[in-house]
């Protein structure tokens, strides 16, 4: 055992990959999915069915009361989800702020009261331009706060751990091939329908991953 | 008006006159209180209270789902509330981790979204032995996380105001008192009984900031 992970799982394909890779580095692992009011509750499913096949300790972490506090973003209101490539500004709109200070400062609160070895999450580069809070910057910023947060109570060398941070989402498939992710068992699409619809932002995303990692995508899509 | 101000507030007395404060700046309030699964939920009352005396909005982020995640926090499990001096190494066994950066974490999710001038909290100077996310290393890190996290999403200006950060409870009394903080509508108490227990780690720093201050301490307590 390399001794224990907190790891940030949606239930998206880079957090399921994330799990599979520390797995594969015999972490003992508790999976945390964030419940933030998204539209797309399906994705939780999955993140259910991942710490299943991993074996993996699994807390959904409800946060749907924050709402009032979380207003304009796509995702958790009545704003219509854009259409299109991702990385188009209008997809800012999808933005719920600081989501991701918020998912690892949870995280560690776990990690620091069972003695976690790391703490996980699968920010990757394509997620850069839009999103301030998965940048490298934050990153450092983040795990140095955590440092000064948690003096004399974290494990030491508590470590945060994003080994997507600097790969595109197709170097993550590449990765994940290797790795047995079970792709079709991963969700992507904003809309949250029976199948992926294809035709939004995180599905063109997925789509182009697959292309780039010249990977067959296991996908079933609406269009 | 000030602009608005997302404020930390949980019911007890240093971030109840924190409110007063504000409300006295003229700022437009946002009270969040997080429900963590504390021990003694009547605090979270006293803010309710509070919000109401001051025509705030107010938000309760229910927490508790975050517990698998949480352990050996007397706060929050079955471990014994340590009595004597809030100072006393044993207290210790209180800290709930990394609490303060989850609760910053949320606020400034509502500050960004509400375009808010200030996020404001009430940690003080009698904290810092215990708590190392009460301190202004802490602070400090934590603003300057927020600066990066939350770029092109941010109001202008966004400001991390902690007033009491660098005075003592006694002091936080003494500032209460010129705004009309209605002492008796704040709760201390570890415990949670009907009345303040007298003895535990909370009630003896609520009695000394009152005889600091030289000022009568209204609390009904049982010892």
């Amino acid at each position: 055992m390399s001794g224990l992970a907190v790891a940030i799982v949606s239930g998206g394909m880079d957090s399921v990959a994330l799990a599979y890779d520390l797995a594969s580095q015999h972490y003992d692992l508790h999976l945390v999915t964030l419940d933030y009011g998204q539209r797309h509750r399906k994705e939780i499913g999955y993140a259910v069915r991942c710490a299943g096949q991993l074996g993996a300790r699994h807390t959904v972490v409800d946060l749907t009361s924050m709402a009032p506090l979380l207003k304009g973003s796509a995702l958790t209101d009545d704003i219509e989800v854009p259409e299109g490539h991702y990385a188009a500004p209008n997809m800012a709109a999808t933005v719920v702020p600081n989501r991701n200070a918020v998912m690892l400062a949870i995280a560690y609160a776990g990690a620091v009261a069972e003695g976690a070895a790391i703490v996980a999450a699968g920010m990757h580069a394509g997620d850069h331009p839009i999103y301030p809070d998965c940048r490298p910057e934050f990153i450092k910023a983040f795990a140095s706060m955590e440092v000064v947060a948690t003096e004399g109570h974290a494990p030491p060398n508590l470590e945060l751990y994003t080994p997507w941070l600097n790969v595109t989402k197709g170097d993550i498939v590449k990765r994940g091939e290797g790795l047995g992710v079970p792709w079709a068992e991963t969700w992507s699409c904003y809309k949250g329908l029976d199948l992926h619809c294809g035709e939004c932002g995180t599905c063109y995303e997925r789509k182009e991953a697959f292309e780039e990692a010249v990977v067959a995508d296991p996908t079933e899509y609406m269009k």
